[in-house]
C-alpha cells in the first residue's frame, strides 16, 4: 500500500490534493433535458434535482445507476470500554457473520434494490478471516479508547483512510455507478458524536444520541465520554486529519477514503446515517472538494444527524425515522438514485413522444 | 360484465359490502417477529410499521412485495372546456400512447422498482386501440363537464368502478403481491379537488392547486370551477356513488374499484398523489373496510393530498416535493414495500444468527 518513501499521510494529501470539483456546466445541461422530457417542468420534484446532480458528479445528461454498491465498513472501539453501548463488543465480530451469511437487515435491502454489498474488515476485535466475502483489510484489532488518547495513531487513520480510497478505486474500475455507504461498528456513535463536536460548532448535547438504544443513564454517561474523549485529546481546529485519528474509528476513516475515493473517480457516493455522515464529516474536511460528490440518502432519529448534514451543506433524500446504519438508508436512496437516473436517461422528450406541451 | 337483473350500482354494493378488514392479531405477529430480528428493536422506524401493516393485510409474518402491478388509468375530463388545465386534453391520448411506448416518467420508475404497469383506457376521448398493450375497458369517450351537471351517470360511475374491481382481481389471481395506483387525465386535479370537498369537510381554497401548472388567474378560474360543479349537481351527502358520478372522473372511478378489489383479494394498494388520494376517498366512503388496505405512498405538493391524506388517516412514506401523478410516487414506494418486505421475511434472527441481545 505505502509508496517507497512516502507515509500514509503524505499519501493521504496526494490523493486529496488531487480531487477537483464538479461541472456545474453538467447540472445545467441535466436541467435542459429534464425540461424537455414529457412531464410538467420540475413536476417530480426532488427526483429531477438528484437527477441533475448525479449528472453533473458523471459527466453526462444521461446517468447510469443501475451498478450499485454498499461498502460495508466494520470495525471496533476502545471506548467500549466506557459502557457506552447496551450491546456487548462481540457483535460487531457477530454482525460480520450475519453479513457474510445476508442475515441483516443490509443484505435485505440491497438486495431489495439490486446493490452489491462488499464487507470490509478494516479493525474488528475478532478474527474475520473464515467468514466468507469478508475483505480482510484490517488496520488495527479495533481504536483505543478515545476518553483516555487518541483513538488511532495519525498513520492508522491514514491507512484505514486510503484503504477506503483503494475501495472505491476498485469499484469504479469495476464498472459500478454509484456506492452508498455502510458501518459497523459498536461504539460507533460515540466516535461519531466526538467527531461531529470536533468538526463542526456543536455541542456535545447536539450530538448524542441512544445509538443502539441507551437509556436515560447511558445518555448522559455518553456525553460524559465524549467530553472526556474532547479533554484528552489535544486537537488542533486546522488539523483534520488529528481530529480523525483521536476521536474517530477505522470504519469510520475507511468510509471518508471510500468518500474521496468516490469524488476522484467522479462516482457518487451516498451518505448513510450519524456515522458515515461523520465520515463525510472527515471526508470533506480533509478534501472540501469531495462535497461535490456526496449525496445524502435519509435523515436518522439519531440527533447528530441534522446536525452533520446541515455542516455538510447536503439534504436527506429519506425521513423514515431508521436509526440502523449498516447503510440501510443508503441502500434505498440507491433505489431512488437509480429511478432518478433512469428518469433522466430513459424517458422521452415531448418531441420525441410528439406529446403536446404546455399553453403557459 | 352485468350479471343478470342486476345494475352495475347493485354489483358495486355486493362488492363493497362483502369486503372485510384486516385482523390486526397479523399485525402483532409482525411486531413479534420484526423485534427478534437482528436489529435494535424499532430501529428501522416506518419501514417496521410498513412491513407489519403490509403483513397484517396479506395475513403473514413472511410477506413478499415481489411481484408488483401499477395500474395506470386514462379517462377525459368534460371539465377542460372550462379552461382548467394548460395542457390541451389530446395530451390524455399522446400520453396513453408514451406509456404504450414506455418513454413515460412511471414507465422508467416501473422498471426501476421492477414492477409491470397496466393501462386501461377507461374514458379517453380519442381512440386507443391502435396502441399497444392498452386494455380497452372505456366506459365513456371522457365525462361530461361537471360545471354543467353531472360528470357521469351513476351507472358510468359505478361501471368503472367495476372495470377497476375486475383488475384487481385479475392482477391478484395472476399472483401479485401488491398495486400501485396511477392515472392520466388532463383535468383530472379539478375533479380530485371537486371530490376531496364533497368527501371531507375542505373548503375549496385548501384543494385548489397548480395540477400541471396553471398560472394565477387560472388557479382562481379552477377554484370558481370546482364550486360551479359542487352547484350544478345536487350532492346528497350519504351518497358516495352519487358523488363520484357528479364531480369524479372515469379513470377516478376505475382506481376506486382497484382498491376495494384489492381488499377484496388481500392485496395492498399503494395511493399514489392527490387524484389517487381522491379515488382512495371515493373507494372508502363506498366501502369502509377498503381502508385497511391502503398505503399512502408519498405526500404530493398539490395541496389538496395532505387534506386527503389526513382524511384517510394514513401517512405518506415519502416527500419528494412530487406532483406528477401517473403513479410516480407509488411505483418508488413499491420499491420501499419490496424492502420493507424483504427485511420482515428475509432477515436472521438474533438467534439464528447467534448475535448477542442488548442488555437493556
Amino acid at each position: 500500500m505505502t509508496d517507497a518513501g512516502c507515509t500514509f499521510e503524505e499519501q493521504l494529501e496526494l490523493v486529496c490534493e488531487a480531487v477537483t470539483g464538479t461541472d456545474p456546466a453538467w447540472e445545467q445541461r441535466a436541467w435542459d433535458r429534464l425540461d424537455q422530457l414529457t412531464k410538467p417542468p420540475r413536476s417530480l420534484g426532488r427526483i429531477e434535482s438528484l437527477a441533475a446532480r448525479i449528472a453533473c458528479i458523471r459527466g453526462t445528461d444521461h446517468p447510469d445507476a443501475g451498478r450499485k454498491a454498499v461498502v460495508l465498513a466494520a470495525a471496533d472501539h476502545g471506548v467500549v470500554a466506557e459502557g457506552v453501548s447496551p450491546f456487548p463488543q462481540e457483535v460487531t465480530w457477530q454482525m460480520v457473520a450475519n453479513f457474510s451469511a445476508r442475515g441483516a437487515a443490509i443484505s435485505q435491502f440491497s438486495a431489495s434494490v439490486g446493490a452489491e454489498v462488499f464487507i470490509y474488515d478494516v479493525g474488528v476485535v475478532g478474527d474475520t478471516t473464515a467468514l466468507d466475502s469478508v475483505y480482510q483489510v484490517k488496520v488495527a484489532h479495533g481504536t483505543e479508547n478515545m476518553a483516555l488518547g487518541p483513538a488511532m495513531t495519525r498513520e492508522q487513520a491514514a491507512k484505514a483512510f486510503l484503504v477506503g480510497v483503494e475501495a472505491a478505486r476498485e469499484l469504479a474500475q469495476q464498472g459500478y455507478d454509484i456506492i452508498a455507504t455502510g458501518e459497523m461498528g459498536i461504539g460507533n456513535t460515540t466516535a461519531a458524536a466526538a467527531l461531529a463536536v470536533a468538526y463542526t460548532s456543536a455541542e456535545v448535547e447536539q450530538v448524542i444520541g441512544r445509538g443502539t438504544g441507551l437509556d436515560d443513564a447511558g445518555l448522559l454517561r455518553k456525553a460524559e465520554v465524549v467530553r472526556r474523549a474532547l479533554h484528552a485529546n489535544e486537537i488542533n481546529a486546522l488539523d483534520a486529519l488529528g481530529k480523525l485519528a483521536a476521536v474517530g474509528g477505522l470504519e469510520i476513516a475507511m468510509l471518508a477514503g471510500v468518500m474521496v475515493g468516490g469524488a476522484e473517480e467522479h462516482v457518487p457516493v451516498v451518505v448513510d446515517g450519524f456515522i458515515s455522515g461523520a465520515a463525510a464529516l472527515a471526508a470533506v474536511n480533509l478534501c472540501p472538494a469531495a462535497g461535490d460528490y456526496l449525496i445524502a440518502s435519509h435523515l436518522s432519529v439519531e440527533p447528530g444527524h441534522a446536525v452533520v448534514l446541515r455542516a455538510l451543506g447536503i439534504e436527506p433524500i429519506l425521513q423514515l425515522d431508521m436509526r440502523l446504519g449498516e447503510g440501510t438508508g443508503a441502500a434505498l436512496a440507491l433505489g431512488v438514485a437509480d429511478a432518478a437516473c433512469r428518469m433522466l436517461t430513459g424517458m422521452a422528450t415531448f418531441a420525441e413522444a410528439g406529446v403536446s406541451g404546455s399553453d403557459a
